[in-house]
Order: C-alpha cells, then structure tokens, then sequence
C-alpha cells in the first residue's frame, strides 16, 4: 500500500501516517517527491486497510498494491490448470467445445440436441433445468425432470454434463448427478451460493457477471477456492454496455486478460453474449483465435419452439458446421482440439 | 406484438405472420406502408413469444407492446402505494430517513450510530449482519450476534429496523426479528432469495443492481409480488458506469422514472452509490429536491475503523446537520417529514 | 510517479529502474515491502511518460500522482472562480438559470421562448444555431439568419445571449455576437475547436463529452485555459450508460465532484441529459439542491412543433412554475439566485 | 412509424392520432388488440417525426420502423462494397493489414516501422501527424513536416498511406497527398469535418467513436456519403465501457453488426482498442477469424522511446510474426490475403 501526500502535507502530517502504519504492526518508507512525497507501507495489508488514510491530515490518495485474491492468481501459480469434467480435461493445453440445449424442455428436445453436440465436436453438454429469468412469467426450467432427462442423454453419448445451480439448496444434490456445476451471470456475486460450489468436489463453471470487472470476476472464484475447491472454470458471455445491436457486449480482450491474471481455464459463450444466431459462430471463431480454452454453444433442433433463448440457439445442422470452422481456426492458431 | 416486415416481403411473407398469429390462438391485423407493413398481434402474449417471428421470411424486427411486470406497475395500480415498516410508512406522502451503521460491528458502535440516526429525525434504522463482500478477504457481518444488537438498538430508540437477507436459509428467522427485510444490490437478480422474501409477512426492500435497468428492477419486484408480498420499496444506490470519480453513477432521474413506472415507494440511497464521504449530503439533497420517497444513509462513530464501507459513512454531528438541510429541502418543495 | 516492482524482481531489476529515472533527468527513492519493492521517482513527470517502465524486467505497473491539467485545477486555485457573462456572473457564489429554445426556428418561436425564460428568473439566454445532429437528414440549424434572431431576442430582454459552435470557423463570428460559446457535447473533445475558443475573449461553456471521465473533462477544459482564456463553465449533462429509460444518465454527483476537483463553475442540462419532459423539472431542483452552480433549460412555445428535442422542451407555463421552484429550493440551501 | 395507445385511450384519442397523421400528408392504419390499440402510419417520416405523438392524450409511445441512414445501408445496396486505397482495395473479398507508426515522429523511426508493416504483409501504411491528445500537454504530431516523411515511406515501400485530420482546414490538403484520410474517434461526431471529408474524392476511413451506438456509427458515415463521396471505410477500436482491465472494450460483434447493417467494410483496430502489447495480436486474430475486413495496427521500431501510445505499439520483429498468423487464420476462415 503507497499512500500519496498532498503538496501542501507538512512534515507533521507525514509522521503521523508512519506512526498509524506503525500501529497497524507495519513499517513505513518515505519518499520525497519534488512535488509529492510518497509513503510506502509494509506489512499486513488487511490491517492497513482498516485505517481510513484518506481522511488523516495531508493525505491525497491511498494505492492499493496487490491483488484481493491470491488462489486464483497467476502470479502464486503460474502454470496454467487443467480442470477434469469427467473423463475430459478443460485448460490451456485444448480447445474444448461444450454444446446443447439453453434449458432442457423435453427427452426428445434434449436428445436431439445432446447428438448434435456430440456431431460437432463437443466433449462437454450443457443443459439447463434451472433457469434464472429476468421475468417471473418467463419458463422456469424442469427441475428434477430435467436432471434426469440429462442423465439420459449423458448415457446415449458418453459425454459428461454441465447444469446450472441457482439456489445453494440445490447444490449438493446437482453436483451428486452433474459433472461439473455452473453458477449464472446473475449469481456470480451470490457469495453464499459460491461458498456452497466450494464445498462440493466437482468442478464449477463461474460466468462472468454483467458488471463485473475482471478483478471482481477473480474475487469472485476465489470464494470457491477459498473452501477447498480449485477447480473453477471461467466463463466469458459478454457484459452490459450502452450498445443495443447486440444483447451483450463479448469481452474477448477481457477473456485474454483474465488468462493473464489467473491460472484458472478462460471459455466463452458466444450464444447468450450476442443473442442473435447470426452472430454466434463468428464470435466463436474469433473466441479460438483469440487463444480461449473454449465455447459453450446453444444448440436447439426447432428453435422456433425454444422455451428459453430461441433466438440464439443453432439448428443442429449449423453446430455441425460450426464445429468443423472451429477445427480450422484451432489448427490455424496451434491448438488442438479437446477429443472425447 | 407488432410484427414489422422488411421492404421486400411478399404477401406471402404477410400471410404466413398472420397464419402463426391465429395458430397461437391470436389475432392480427396488416397495416401497409409505403415502405414497410405492419401485423399488430392481438392475444395472449406468452404464446406470441415463444414464436421466433424474426426467423420467418420477410420478418424484419418485433416489437413487444406492454411491459413484462403487472403487479408492481403503476398502469394498474395509479395510486401510489405506502408501505408498512413496523409503526411508520414509506411512500409518497412523506418524506423517510433511514440511517445508521452499514454493517453491525459492536453493541457501542451500533448504539451509538442509532442514537445519531434517531437525533437526525430517522424513523427506520439500518443495520447489516450478513455482509455481501467483493472480496472473501474481507469482514462478512457478525451474523446472529449482530441481530440481537440490532433488537437493541430498536429497544432503545424503538424505532423499527431493516436488515439485508443474502441467502434463502436466512429469510425466514430475519423476518421474524426485522421490521423490514432488503435484497442488496449483488443478488438483485437472485431470484430464489426474491421469491423467498416473497413468501414472508414483512417489507422487502429491494435494491437496484449494478447493470439493471428500471424495467429490469420493476421485473425483480416482480418476483416478490407475485408470491402475495406487495409490500415493497425500491431503493435506487447507483449504477456501474465508466466513470472512476464515484464508486457508482447514481441515476436520480432513474428513481423518478421508476416512480413513474410503478406504484412502489423509490428511496435512494446516496452513501454506496457515492463512496466517497463529501458527495453524500449533496446527494441526500438532491434526492429530496428530486422527489424520492426517502434516503439511506451510514452513519459511523468512528468511520476510521469501520470495518465496512468506512470512507463513505457521515459522523454523527455531519448525519445530525445532514438531517437539519434534508428538512429544510423537503418544506421548499411540500414534502412533509416522516414522523416516529 | 511510483514504479512497483513485481514479487520476483531483482536488484538488478530495481536498479535499472533507478537508472532510467536519472537517465530521465529525475530521482528514485526504494521502498522496500515485505511484498512488494516500490520506487517512487521525481522529476519531470513529462520525461518520465515517455518511459516505457511496464516493459523492463520486474516491473509489475506504474502509478501516475498528479493531475493531468493545471490552470483548470482546484489544487493551484482554491478559490471558485466567478464567470462573467455579459454584465452577469456565473460561479459559486449564485445559482443562475439559463433557458431559451434548444434551436433558434423563427423570430416568433425565439421570442417567445425567450420572455418566457426571463419570467421564469433567468438571467442567460440559450439558443443554438447550428444543430449537431446524429441524423444528417434532421434540421441542422438557421445559421446566421437565426444569430440575428438571438441578437433581436437579448434586445429586447437585455439578457445576454450563449451560442454554441460546431467549427473553428464560426469561432471568431459567434464570439463577436455572443455573449459567451458552447462547445457540444459531441465535440467535447475537438480539440482544435477548444483551442480556437481559447483565442477568443469570451466565455467558454464546456458540455462533458457522452464518455468523458471528470478527469479528460478538466484535462479539455485545460486546452481553452492554456491558450489564455480561463473564463469557463462546465456543464454536466448526462452520460451514456446501459439505461434506456432516460436520453442519458445525468451525473449529479459527477457535477459535484468536478466542482471539488476545479475551481470552474459547474451547471447542469437536465434537459438533454434525460430527454423527457415530466423529468426535467425534479433533475432540475436536484441539481439546485446538489450544489450546482445552475440549470440551462430548454423551453419552446409550441414543443409538438420544434424542430429538435420537442419532447423535452417544457411549455413556458411549465417554465415559470420551474423557476418558482427553484428559487424556494435555492433559498432552502442557502444559495442566493442570480438576480439580471 | 406506430403509436401505441395506452389501454385507457377512447376513440376519441384514436381519431385524433388519425387526424395528426392526415394533416402531416400521410395515412393511418388501425389495429385494435385486446389490450392495445396501435395505429401504424404511412407516409414522410421526416413530418411525422416533429409531431410529438407522444404529447396526445392516449398515446403510450411511438415506434420508429426503419433506419435514419440510407446510403451506408445494405438494405439498399446489398452487394458489399470495395473501397480502392491508392492500388489496392479494401472489402470483403480480401484481408488487409493496415500497418505503421501511431505518430510520426521522425525519417528513422516512421521508415523502420514502413518497412516492418510491409515486412509483415501489410498493404496500406499508417502515420499520423496531427494527434488529437486527451491531454494538452502531450505530444501533438508534427504536422507538415510528418507529412513529407510518409510520403517519403510511401516512395520507398510503394504502398499508400492513411493519415488522420482533425480539424476542416486539413482536409483539402491532407486529402491531396494522402491517399485515405481517417476521422478518428473524437471526431467520429464532428459533423462539420465529416462533410468536408465528404467533398474530397479520397477514401475516408471512420473511427467509431467510444459512446457510440452501431447505428449512430452509421449516421455518422452517411454524413460523408450524403455529400458525394461513399468510398468509406468503418473502423471499430473499442467503446467505453466500466471494465478498466483494457483501454476500451473491443467490440467484436458490433463490428459484425456493422458489416451486417451496411456495405461498407469494416476493419478493426486492436492497437487503441486494448492499449495493451501482449493483447493486441490475440484480439487481431480475433478480428480475422470473426470476418472483419482488415486490421489496424501500431508498430514502432523502439516502443519506450514513443512519443504517443508506446504500450500497444508492437515490435518490428512482432508484427512479422503476427502477419504470419494472421495468414494462417484467414486461410483457414476461407479469406484470401490483400496482395500489394
């Protein structure tokens, strides 16, 4: 922590900032500036922050130095983590394609799409039975029948599956059936929910939260390192800016940054960021390029009868073809493909 | 529904909207343009959704006619609604503060906030056991120990209290003890926790979140409603925006368009949407002038060691002059006081 | 300026560090931390920018301290400036009201507009005569035919007149006829047309860009101070954000915090920044109450028939009521109105 | 255009919106729902827009069908177009690198960053001379004497250059040696400039500016088009949002969005865009793998000594290896390469 005196600081007021840091069971290094002088501070930052510098005589501005996670970072971890979900492994080393339905509606509805997937690629499923909407009139997902519809197509295609968990009473009964558990956009700061997924041993998707800052993001995953838990997967699915065209706006140079800051695997979802079909397998492609660990793809054989999400699902002819573009681009880019 | 087509569609394009309109058990009516034609759809909305109108040939944009919340809008209900919290009421008859610590940390602090608040003309203090932290790191509320300092602090000053819920488990013994129970601004989309408070017989304060539009808030209330609790106050405490000089963009015209909107009680609160401590009395004024239905504000005796939120807390002497300068707004513009 | 040195870094690292700083022409002081090394460095900041600190070895980031504007700010000028316009001022010391049409049309509409601000207390009159307009096919203004409008208009109410400019080659004819120039917001930072209203010997009013930070605000206001021209207001009016139920956001405490950052007076455009009529007057008493220097309203006789911004335009009925109000908030605050 | 009533208005209202609607010269159409009524409106938007609709009693809003642009759009002019810079074109039909110094800064530093562009496939060169800066105290371009020396990198690599005007009085001159002028991101509202720009018979290359909406993009474009010149290139370099992990936000899928609404190419700049080395060519790779027409990118020869955007700027040796993968993403997404 470095704590930045104002011009007019006298010398009275810098004693006395060393003299609350020494209180504080910390040390202090004085830097004198031609304008400003500079206090360092050493020791425990936690302490530190407790002391309200700012409003000490003389004080301009408090810089925080270091970061409010420490599990996650890459700076205590360099080596980039692998995650398994079930018999696959997710991270930096493939580019794994995790596709299905938005929320399971039906065993045909899921089925169809659960193959489609598989077709295409994906070493992962995703299916909702849960579903957090915006409005209460909205469909609110199958619950248990949907898990069990999930565990169904999990046994046609040998692939492990992805659900949503809204609620930390469905935690542990989720992550008993699921192979890997997600929490939502609009619960990626429900801190209890979060501690709950740190609790359980399988693997948690944290999405990234429609205001969330990439700091904020990683503070977030650490509440679930923090009980125990280190196998967190990231998910990039776009964040709320002032642009109408699209539904939200996909962060890719925040998904690279997030790689940078944290040895946790980065994907993307392309389908709820920009809620359009048209627009979901360029963001995807550029997802590959842009070196993330993978894309979580909506896929719906009759999107026109979609329950949830219509609009951005692909037909399962187009996922196909999607997988074969992704392909491509990870060949053109070094990456090989996460196989089943 | 209004259903726009695109310059080039074909009658046949027209005829095949009109046939899905009457397959969904609706109407449609065809408005021609010079350049484009119109459906207006007329029926039971939810089925109208589901439609993927946009993929059918000639479709160019939808357009949804009527908002997603019923309940809580004032279309149905135009005549403001005042809630009950403990012996007084929030609306727009009167004027309400609420104030003192952010978060509970000792008998002596939360004593001493309270006895402020009450001396700043408060009907309702505020109070959090259970605290919502970006960080793990950071304290997170004493918890049951709190709740029972808090019932003290009502004891002695017997004005009723409002404490924050941040999980399900939680509800229901909160509601027994509190007079009013809020949902914070990080699980304002949690709608598990939403529906739960619904359930109960006490007040809901709802907080804004930090990317959620007014329709989107209006929607969350919603939740609430819809399982038989219309008791609820909006509480407007800033948005996420770009700009770093406050800790959040509080959008006071945003509180006076939910006024609009909706028959519930919008309060502000200024201290968490400006985090800085010398933006808050101006903004608590502004609030007044703006035509809010009250303010909440921190209130710490010793905001230095605050363990949460300290740099945006008032001292009591600057919550009692605040309290003086927020009556004397009020009478300039008819705004009787909330009296104990 | 303060270098913090990574977790890893050397002494090797660190005294590089040191050597570029005297290379620089500049000091380095070592903190060192249990953590962290910071090196804080004085000397000419200019030199130091140029530095490429981030790419030499064990450097983790670089903390600028100090502001990136001088004359503009409130550290080297404590004391709030009071703006001359005409035989007028502008500044901390009155709330002055500003009101007229949003675009000058017709000699009857401008009149008429124009009584109406005055028996409503203002003390400025607004009229534009070249409309930056999103659309090239909306109503781009009257030009010179509607400055002798504006001329016919300060006549008649003796009242002096606020033109805005949109090309460096107005500059010099407006500043002749005008009382004082508006740079929009759309070219907030059009930093030749700053500079030319920096040559000028009128006052300058600065709208805040639609994404301008405080910061880059004061730093375009320095671009006019620095050519020698100091008589500046700002004016806040609303930012862009997610939210669609206003224009924009308008920054209240963004109003106030450039006021504690300048010495320059500071207004608000209430109507601009929210774009609907029943909202302009309740962000108009906020700001009163907020401490704003004062409001620039636009009013127009027939609003269903304006030529631009009709639906925020307030009747001039709506307009005296406005200014009634206003005064009653102003005295509740203290602040004395702007008597002509 | 359609209003909407509200579910209150008579037919008295209705009749009345009829009324407006015939004596602005055009026809109404009445569509009666079970909850709303709507009238869909033929005839001159332009008329129909000074009717404030929204004023009459019973109306709930309007709605604008169609877009405020017409010569940009694709609507009218389906088929992509290709823009000619100097020998080369620029266009769907290809991928072209647009590479070279941010600013010019002297014969050596603009002629090793020329030969590095080239070196790495680029087919136009960049270099500005006239650098519209946040702050007046940083280093402003070098004007006339920048020009000759990208005239000589023009001489000596063959290649055409793009250079940036920031006020109406470069115009005609820039235009005259450059071969493509560029408005860049503060400017991106200037209207006065993007007229002038849209008088020479150069190509013009538009920024998107960081609160812009894909649509007021658009806008702004058809100001060039409407004076006669439609040889024009959009450029997506990141908006403003709250994330402060990048300089600006890249926006990927707007530029999608762009290239979807309007035949005009659509390239992207990731230098400006993240602000940050190690980011850039994973977001230029990006660009290529999500269709973009070309990229836009910051070399310099010695990045710590550079007078304007060091950070981002890549090295020599850099940018020959991220043309090579630029090539080998374009070859897998089917796009050939822009030759010389």
């Amino acid at each position: 922590m470095v704590v930045v005196m104002t011009q007019e600081a006298s010398q009275a007021d810098i004693d006395a900032v060393c003299e609350k840091a020494r209180n504080a069971g910390g040390e202090a290094f004085v830097s004198r500036g031609a304008v400003h002088t500079v206090v360092g501070l050493v020791g425990d930052t936690a302490r530190f922050e407790a002391v309200q510098w700012t409003q000490l005589p003389g004080v301009a501005h408090v810089i925080k130095i270091g970061k409010a996670y420490k599990m996650v970072a890459a700076d205590l971890h360099p080596e980039p983590s692998m995650v398994s979900v079930g018999q696959t492994q997710v991270g930096r080393a493939t580019f794994t394609i995790i596709a299905g339905p938005c929320a399971v509606e039906s065993v045909d509805q899921a089925m169809a799409a659960t193959k489609a997937a598989k077709a295409a690629g994906a070493t992962i499923l995703r299916g909702d039975v849960y579903k957090p909407r915006t409005s209460p009139y909205s469909f609110q997902g199958l619950g248990e029948e949907g898990l069990e519809i999930l565990q169904a197509c999990r046994k046609e295609t040998g692939l492990p599956i992805i659900v949503e968990v809204v609620d930390v009473s469905h935690v542990a009964h989720v992550a008993e059936v699921a192979d890997c558990i997600r929490v939502g956009t609009r619960n990626a700061q429900n801190f209890e929910l979060l501690k709950e997924c740190g609790l359980t041993n399988k693997p948690v998707m944290l999405k990234r939260g429609l205001a969330m800052t990439i700091d904020e993001w990683l503070q977030a995953a650490e509440y679930v390192a923090q009980r125990g838990n280190s196998a967190i997967i990231l998910c990039e699915r776009g964040i709320r800016t002032f642009e109408p065209a699209t539904r939200n706006t996909l962060d890719l140079a925040g998904m690279a940054a997030a790689q940078h800051e944290s040895h946790l695997p980065v994907i993307v979802d392309p389908s709820h960021a920009v809620g359009r079909r048209h627009l979901v397998a360029p963001m995807a492609l550029a997802a590959v390029a842009a070196g993330a660990d993978g894309v979580m793809i909506d896929v719906h054989p009759d999107p026109e009868r979609a329950l949830c999400d219509g609009p951005q699902a692909l037909l399962p002819s187009e996922m196909e073809d999607l997988g074969r573009r992704i392909a491509a681009v990870a060949a053109a880019v070094g990456r090989p493909m996460n196989l089943p």
